[in-house]
């Protein structure tokens, strides 16, 4: 049978997904609702849809119905670069000696170098559709900034992107992808916005945050006719559109009769964990296969396996919406881990519910040994990746050690979701020993926890 | 017919081709034998020997298999990271009004982000079949050294990488991806040859140069017990291995009944363009089908169209055979043009037999009109295209849209060599105007060309 395997599956076109899977629609506890964060009532479609494209917007907050079909327009844009191949890693079964089968769907083959690419063309569709100028939104590595910047490129949509200025200053190649993409790129605290000039105003010198682009991307979104506001992870309806990674997943599996008994996802926001593992979480909630989920995530960083499950701010600034999530606090600033994608202090609601309905679980690793997988992961399997994604791969390997010591045969499959190219600077610290393994006190986890009058942790 | 050609066409494993195919077997007109520069008499085996692999050595001179078996270990390699796809570029079309039908066969898909891999494996695996310890090169842009590294990583074989000095100092991220595959890389010239020493001693201040380069790991090679030497592009052992391309892109063409018009590729030394071409040039050569074949150069550095055909050193240190091909003259410095591979005085003897005896045409073009091409493809089909490969989609496009203003429907097949991610620091300066577009005069091309006695020019 193993033989009969190729090393690549690829799915032909007319056996690639046409509809997004929603697991919302098959979870019996619902993710708990988005509070407004001046009445801390739930948010409605009206009120989202202020910052959110007004489909977009409805996505977010539809619970119930299980299969969305994908519009013509993405579907043809996916066709440029998916399916993207389920790989067999024989190469590293081999080296590992194990007697898993290890599998990976890799989402690095597209210029964007990630999964993002997924939910920002649909993102960017649906603004085109209600006729918009542009999208406005904020980058820290830069993945998600790249990847929005080639949408709106297709459909002619502007794209102002707040690039956290550290980066921008950092990671000049991301800039200028973005520009060969069309987009304009402001370094975040910038002078185009009234929160920017207000902290340069307090923090002459600060190289900026996260929380503080999204702030400034917010408020140009909200400030100008014609815009919006959209996001690369988190949110319900990324979660939605990336559930595409995991029914060409599942597809490609199916194809081959194979089932696996361990999917292994890095988490920060959520979005590829939550698209990877959605239509397998999908069966395990119907009763029909059961399945073992771990999310992988940065020890400096460990929303899951440290953080609170309780109603939190999704952003420093304390403008978005609350939502109820495993946090370590909206204040809670993750030290400088090279996995810039996974530094997010807070959780999607849709994982977060189902880790706390103990239906997946969580391993929190930490960043050398992250790097010694993705090292042993280039050499062996010949793709570079990303920090982020390399947190997956530690666990897989880890998992398919584990096989070899007690000779089981699991089927393991993994999401690869990007690659590394942009990251070198983190590679060089980890060639020169200069890598530092920082892990959080618990004083230094959720700071300022307790000042959220008027909900329920 | 148009509708049923899906984006990508994917060979399956069972597909891909398992021999090489020498296209010298089919050439009425031989391309001349390599000059030993010290008898200037023909390079036999054991000449070839002392350099490269025996193997290698072998596959350089042999003029008359047309097909050769590609090892098994190698297959296995290859099936990590092939076949590559061969796309249908509908939204290009699309955008370019074009009755055209342009596909290309993308070769970027790999950590290496070119073509180079499909030598690099071959050579690396004849290498250690020979028992060697380790190979020695030298790497201006990166994209070969890369590849070698990843290649001599998986077979466990020692890489020393001499890269160009400007090159090390500017491109410090390549240099990253080339020790993450344990691969040593030293900025050239360095302390460590004595070719390196003498031209440190004479300029003191020099940031190197691919022929200082080339001349250094050439001597680490020679002098090293258990060592050879190894080259990614020129000979006639490449463009062997690169026949794959062109084998992979028949088979998929042919899958769907379609017979191009036009094969368009980018030409440095000739690695990519010549293994593109191969098979379809084989039936050429038959007189089984006609093809136009186009090969794309730098107007900076325009061997085919303004150089000429006549016996040349292969290196500016004049250490390595002579061959008979269209040269610029081994003196020539070419321009600091950004497509760094395709910087090359001479060009391979095979495609310059073939230009010589009227069986493919040349263009050169500047390298603003091929930034233009690489963004305006780069947001039409989602892919950043490295600037050697852009000069392909330049031609492609001018092609596409002569078609349009004829109405003819021709089919027009590109190479799209690699990928761009390292080379932001050149869309930067298209980006911001900075462009320049260098053209040499007549004084500057083939300076000290008359001094080579002793051979036919």
């Amino acid at each position: 049978m193993s033989n009969s395997i190729p090393y690549k599956i690829y799915l032909h076109e007319h056996e690639m997904p046409t509809q997004w899977y929603n697991v919302r629609a098959d979870m019996k506890n619902k993710p708990a609702p988005l509070l407004n964060p001046g009445t801390r009532k739930p948010m409605t479609v009206e009120e989202l849809s202020g910052v959110f494209c007004t489909e977009l917007a409805k996505q977010e907050l539809d619970e119930s119905t299980p299969y969305i079909d994908i519009p013509e327009e993405i579907l043809k844009f996916y066709k440029m670069y998916r399916p993207s191949p389920l790989v067999r890693a024989y190469c590293l079964e081999e080296k590992l000696k194990t007697p898993a089968k290890i599998y990976y769907k890799f989402e690095g083959n597209n210029t964007s170098g990630s999964h993002k690419l997924n939910s920002a063309i649909a993102q960017a569709y649906y603004a085109k559709q209600q006729g918009l100028k542009g999208v406005t939104t904020e980058t820290g590595a830069g993945q998600w900034g790249t990847a929005l910047s080639m949408a709106c490129s297709y459909f002619d949509l502007d794209c102002k992107v707040y690039m956290v200025k550290v980066s921008y200053e950092q990671k000049p190649f991301r800039r200028e992808v973005m520009r060969t993409y069309g987009a304009s790129v402001t370094p975040s605290p910038s002078e185009t916005t009234e929160v920017g000039r207000r902290i340069l105003a307090e923090h002459p010198g600060t190289t900026g945050s996260l929380g503080c682009a999204i702030s400034e991307a917010v408020e140009a979104a909200v400030g100008t006719d014609g815009y919006r506001y959209v996001l690369g992870s988190v949110l319900n309806q990324v979660l939605l559109h990336q559930s595409i990674i995991g029914l060409e997943t599942k597809a490609a599996l199916d194809k081959y009769h194979i089932t696996p008994d361990i999917i292994i996802g890095c988490a920060g926001g959520g979005s590829n964990l939550g698209g990877l593992i959605a239509p397998f979480m999908g069966e395990k909630l119907r009763g029909e296969q059961d399945y073992q989920f771990i999310a992988v995530e940065p020890a400096s960083c460990p929303s899951f396996t440290r953080g609170r499950f309780a109603y939190d701010f999704c952003d420093t600034g304390k403008v978005c919406p609350l939502a109820k999530m495993y946090t370590l606090g909206s204040g809670f600033i993750p030290s400088a881990n090279h996995a810039g994608g996974l530094r997010y202090h807070g959780m999607s609601t849709v994982l977060s519910q189902l880790y706390h309905d103990g239906l997946m679980e969580a391993r929190a690793v930490e960043q050398t040994a992250v790097f010694d997988a993705a090292e042993q992961f280039a050499r062996i399997e010949g793709i570079l990746p990303a920090p982020e994604s390399s947190h997956a791969i530690r666990v897989a390997i880890d998992e398919a050690l584990k096989c070899r010591e007690t000779g089981e045969e699991k089927t393991i499959v993994f999401g690869l979701t990007g690659t590394g190219y942009f990251d070198m600077v983190a590679y060089e610290k980890y060639h020169n020993g200069e890598m530092s393994d920082y892990i959080p006190s618990d004083e230094d986890l959720q700071p300022g926890f307790d000042s959220l009058p008027g909900v329920d942790k």
